[in-house]
């Protein structure tokens, strides 16, 4: 590694997940302010149901800054393929063109989202290998295994020549995670020998004591519940925790059912997994039709569908609206999931539809240990810590009052320096203490109907404004030589309503007159101009929908000259 | 009380609360079926936010059988003042127009929204003492005292002459409720004694073990948490929690502070207290200007808006939008109030940018009893099952997973009867085991700009697919022999985006061909008719709208005739 010059710096710099869970973009900044190389860790994204956007398909954060820095990107490095690191790949490549790193789980799902935006043959994916490292300009990386929910996780040790930077990832500690090794201790404790200068590190659970156990303890207590049920039994989680699928699959096998993948996700991981040579051990699966054909007793569905999402395989059963798949009385749907907050409402109506069929139900609230977190709990914060035991702790991956307690953890554990970002704070990790030297646009970009738009676009806030208050629109033609309407208006009211519909129509009518009433105020030369009687007609009418409907509506005027 | 005749029935009638948390209207029916008598108890509403409809402020129960029922309504009686049992009161009245009986602080609240509506001279509201009697046709009813989390909660004993029904409304069991009576055992051992054909009975906390605490742990616990805080002060709590109220008001005394009160249901409800003789020894408030010009340390908030309401006063102070309040580092915020399901996201935001200002919180989840709940844990609900000894149990107040396992419970108790009706169950009590009998219409109002609509309005229906999807508006005018196009296509577009503002004028020019290029295939006679004209030009817009924006709009044409 070659030495520090006058003049360099590190920055972190992180333009998603840090004020939000979800949507993770971070980058590394080395060298002197004006011709800084940059790499980006990982590049998620949220949903926006989760978002709260009507619409709205995917949440992505906006790239604008890096994109101007795009000559002096080197790299984009993927730590695990959950969405919110991976999910936003394919829709920001094209702004940023750099080379991708990732190992191969990661890769494979990745691939298959570059395949799906034509994008495959355009970006340079390199698979690295579990615990292989990188030279990236003045980065220096080794790629650490830790344990996680998920296939390959990774923690990045960031060696420049100003210092080592420990980015966590999404991470827990896990004895026993069933796929892949155990946390790479000795690593740790090597990088803390050397001396950390920085861990930038998960904050999901800080709020929760303890640990959060193991995997392995999740198949011993699944195995059990299952065993205990009679009719047929539906088995929910995330499809990304391959070693839960595997538990469910083996589960299946120990207690003399036949498993059967329900969801499109389900078959895109599994297959994802075998592919990295994952599951070879797990029973073969059936299709839908044919576990239909089976007795009850002798059938494990494994489903998408946990947070209640509406199309999803669960939602669909519960609903009756799914081709292949009934759950009825007798029958227990295991929740092997947590509620991710934001989706109680739906979850619980999932729960009443099931109750209402007599399907029985099994949850982590009463089952411990059918589910555990991917993410460390207090306690495995402060075994991190404790390994690790870096200069600067900068929690990152959470919500505003998870950084901030992350931040009060580490004082408590001496941390000499803990600063907790915001999306788009620039924080120098060297030279001298951390601190935010400067603070760029980290916006959020949205996918709407396949179109990658920008979360301020008038477009958005006129659905927010049509889905609360409707629409109205006018029509009407004008001519003659003194630009009277000759036809018209006609109006159209979207959204809104009346106790009866005598009373609807006279509104309408009301509306007709206000439209004019408003036009006939115009004098003549300002009739000529169609801006001037649109605004007039807009405010006209506004006004007496207001007194009305007791609503604000979006009001559109069409004026046709003739 | 006269004795049963032949054909008789004693039926129940939820047409609110069984099914969902909130919006309770019951009705009790007495007589043969075609000549019933009615009374209904409680006529509540839930809120748009909690139901997810935007826009919608007021979500009602649909009266239409009751309306249609309405000569034969007795009375309409009222347990006690939640929004939830007498919000629906002022707007649902004029459907029923029966006389309405509450005690006292009930009634000071039903005048006040009674007054509102303009119906305050229209409605014959009787005002009954506490442990008072009524005698309603074939109904005799006793008003039971409870406790709550308001002043004045009443279970109803109602005696028919085919038994005794005990209508529990809202209760838990609290041994010092510090405002009210204790539970009136006696009454309900002496019911029991008589004979309880049917309970009726709140299912909100079945999921919960144990019992929940009582009011005064509360005053204790919230005294102690107050007095260790430093800086300014805000309490937020449900204002109509009377008794939490005078808490915070004796905390802030017997720590050296002056309360103030902010937000306007708090203001609402202090003088409905005070006016029947409540919070007559609470230390005096001052207002917001005045206790802004306090030392932080003299004064203490209490304010609306625990759920994290948008226009409530929390939110405003977190915000940094009132006018008076503000909260700064060193502050503190307590929460002495529970997460409703659904308003976790817009609690946490609340969380968080306090948490970014410095501002302290401190909610029930660390610090236990500064909440408790109003409703009865399963201890409790096993307490009053042991003192009324119903025949049958109904339990309602209550999403279906409540009742189900409400219902469980039951049958663990050995109520020989239990049945979970859903609104709209007519459920015959008497003569014989207890069947729904009939299933009457049970759909939803909502009260949208003021105006009371149907849950299944179109208007709702479209401003659903507004929100997510968008309008496009298309007018022009025909005219000529020929019936061509004289002027226009002109197009309006809204809430759709591109990412770019070329190809969205692009993608208009491409809309405007679609509407000309559709209308051109219409051949002569269909050119006369506008229906025709719309229908043709909305499909080709439409098609064309899906393919440039991947989103299906709502589309309306205008056409004008020249």
């Amino acid at each position: 590694m070659s030495k520090a010059q006058p003049g360099d710096e590190l920055v972190f710099l992180p333009l998603g997940g840090s004020g939000e869970i979800g949507m993770n973009l971070n980058a590394y900044g080395y060298g002197p302010p004006d011709t800084r190389k940059w790499i980006i860790v990982d590049i998620g994204v949220t949903f926006g149901r989760e978002e709260m956007a009507p619409g709205v398909e995917i949440v992505l954060p906006d790239p604008q800054y890096l994109e101007e820095e795009r000559d002096n990107i080197i790299a984009i490095v993927l730590t695990h393929a959950h969405e919110d690191h991976i999910g936003a790949l394919a829709w920001l490549w094209p702004r940023l063109k750099a080379p991708v790193y990732a190992t191969p789980f990661t890769a494979a799902l990745v691939r298959e989202k570059l395949r799906e935006r034509g994008l495959l043959e355009k970006v340079p994916l390199t698979v690295i290998p579990l615990k292989g490292q990188l030279t990236l300009g003045p980065f220096e990386i080794d790629f650490v295994t830790l344990t996680h929910s998920i296939p390959e996780p990774n923690g990045l040790a960031i060696r420049t020549p100003l210092g080592l930077v420990w980015h966590t990832g999404d991470w827990k500690i896990d004895p026993d995670p069933l796929i892949g090794e155990t946390t790479d201790e000795a690593k740790l404790r090597a990088m803390a020998e050397e001396g950390v200068l920085a861990m930038v590190c998960d904050s999901t659970n800080v709020f929760v004591e303890g640990s959060t156990g193991s995997e392995a303890e999740v198949r011993e207590r699944l195995t059990q519940v299952i065993a205990r049920c009679t009719g047929r039994v539906a088995v929910t989680a995330f499809a990304s925790n391959v070693a839960r699928v595997e538990t469910a699959l083996q589960a299946a096998r120990a207690v003399g059912r036949t498993p059967c993948l329900v969801g499109r996700s389900m078959h895109r991981i599994v297959a994802a997994a075998k592919g990295v040579g994952l599951l070879q051990d797990a029973p073969e699966t059936i299709d839908e039709e044919e576990a239909g054909g089976l007795a009850p007793e002798h059938v494990l569905y494994l489903c998408t569908g946990s947070q209640g999402e509406a199309r999803a395989a669960l939602s669909r059963i519960a609903r009756n609206e799914h081709r292949n798949v009934t759950l009825k009385e007798g029958d227990t749907v295991i929740f092997s999931s947590r509620v991710i907050p934001g989706n109680e409402v739906a979850i619980h109506q999932l729960y009443n539809q099931f109750l209402e069929k007599g399907v029985a139900l099994i949850t982590a609230d009463e089952e411990h240990f059918i589910h555990v977190s991917g993410h460390p709990a207090r306690d495995e914060l402060r075994q991190m810590y404790a390994w690790a035991r870096p200069k600067i702790a900068v929690p990152v991956h959470g919500e505003r009052r998870h950084l901030l307690e992350h931040v009060r953890l580490a004082q408590e554990l001496q941390i000499p320096e803990a600063i907790a970002p915001n999306n788009g704070d620039m924080i120098r990790l060297a030279p001298g203490p951390a601190k935010v030297i400067d603070e760029v646009p980290a916006g959020r970009l949205y996918v709407d109907g396949g179109v990658m738009i920008e979360a301020e676009d008038e477009a958005l806030r006129d659905r927010k404004r049509l889905g609360e208050e409707g629409a109205i629109n006018v029509s009407f033609a004008i001519g003659g030589k003194k630009n009277g309407i000759v036809a018209g208006p006609n109006i159209s009211v979207r959204g809104l309503s009346m106790a009866d519909d005598e009373e609807f129509e006279i509104a309408i009518d009301d509306l007709e007159r206000a439209a004019e009433a408003a036009f006939s105020k115009l004098n003549h030369s300002d009739r000529k101009d169609d801006d001037q009687v649109e605004a007039a007609v807009v405010r006209g009418v506004r006004k007496a929908a207001e007194k009305l409907f007791g609503k604000r509506p979006l009001v559109d005027v069409s004026v046709l000259r003739i």
